[in-house]
């Protein structure tokens, strides 16, 4: 059976459109609500985060029965496609809980060998990043669509740098990252799946992190792979399932930050 | 003469659209655009910056042309008024460069004993936060204005914290920042004036910096106060000059702050 790409691509784009039903309006759900006294077992991010994965799995059970899911929130349904949808209703928890817009929802869709689409949504700024194995990636906000690429550096002096907290690299690892550091022309953090999308945009060059879980890249990493970017382990390797992650504009790019990194 | 802060607020919105005019094209300008070849002396930052602070200047010259400006982009102009404009056409120049929703512009009006009024308006994310002194903050979006408030929280382990980066805090001050970050509950990075903007609107607790010049701390700090919170310095006097700042959401977590910090 082949894919139907254009169609999945506007399944994705749906599947986001219902999530962020569910996210919006619980977002800053207590702004101007003074002296708070929270009633008992109230957690917005949580409900949020269930209710967006429901809305998800809701219509994947009616549009794509056969295709497996794995969510952050429940378990994964089995299917017999071949294809899995990868979920993160919530990523960035921190920052929605903060009130900080960089939170978004990572939506991938995997056939066995690769992520054949990534789509990561930014409610709050309305921005709507999709890529598609082999059909590039764009960028949707205010019901306009356009083109996307990465940008073109290749040495790393020129490079904009992100990721998300220097706490969540492994103590181990911090040396080498710190090297890397300061080989680049600038660091940014605290951008969550916002940094990937900039990367995927052309804005910024790189996104070093570690600790990800499957959920946690899988979007991103389709999407940047489908802007022209470079996405793997620090050792070169498939990233797919989480853990340390290397997300760059170019391959020279990726190879001068994994020669840093795994010399540890 | 009794400085009307209604039609200095309208004043203040006036400004912030105008120098949107300016920063919202210029934003991610080169966006899509492969293989750049930047045409020499184009910065786009410099550009927006400089039209923007331009662009406020030439309204204030008209509507207030008693009043001094301090800009970060051109020198002060002097005035009889005894009020200061203190602008910043765009705080967070690298967030504005490498394409993130965070950076800012910051407008203040000072009465030589306070600031009166302070703006923070994010273009990208369409929020226009303003505070008057004695009459409360709001924050402005899609054609909606709603009144915000700093949160109630009083101890630091309850409490979320923000700070643009940790390589901004002067080395010898490493110790002390580091036990105050081991003493709450969670805290985020790289987010600019925006972490001010949500000190205010009771979405996080805490924000503490250094190096800043009073073109940065002038808005953020009579918006924060305006909405009910507390802004000094590390050692509890005034930061209208800049310096280190603690900008806190109730007295009590500010002095638990400034203690941590001030003990070295």
């Amino acid at each position: 059976m082949t894919l139907d790409l254009d169609r999945t691509a506007d399944l994705a784009r749906r599947l986001a459109a219902a999530a962020r039903a569910e996210t919006l309006p619980r977002f800053r759900s207590d702004l101007a609500a003074d002296d708070k006294t929270p009633e008992a077992d109230f957690d917005p991010v949580t409900e949020a985060d269930r209710a967006s994965e429901a809305a998800i799995r809701a219509i994947l059970a009616t549009e794509a029965p056969d295709d497996a899911i794995m969510g952050e929130e429940q378990a994964a349904s089995e299917g017999r496609s071949g294809l899995t949808w990868v979920i993160d209703p919530i990523d960035g928890t921190r920052a929605y809980i903060s009130g900080l817009p960089t939170w978004g929802t990572l939506i991938a869709l995997d056939d066995g060998r690769r992520g054949v689409l990534g789509l990561v949504d930014h409610p709050w700024t309305d921005e709507c990043f999709l890529g598609v194995h082999g059909q590039g990636a764009t960028l949707s906000r205010a019901g306009e669509t356009r083109p996307i690429t990465v940008r073109n550096t290749r040495d790393l002096a020129a490079a904009t740098m992100m990721t998300t907290a220097l706490e969540l690299i492994d103590d181990a690892d911090r040396p080498a990252f710190d090297r890397l550091k300061s080989s680049v022309r600038m660091i940014r953090y605290g951008m969550d799946c916002y940094g990937y999308a900039m990367v995927a945009a052309g804005q910024i060059d790189l996104v070093v992190e570690s600790g990800l879980q499957a959920y946690d890249i899988a979007a991103p990493k389709a999407l940047v792979e489908a802007a022209g970017g470079v996405v793997t382990n620090w050792l070169g390797g498939d990233c797919r399932w989480g853990g340390k992650v290397i997300a760059a504009a170019t391959p020279e790019l990726a190879e001068a930050a994994r020669t840093i990194l795994s010399a540890g």
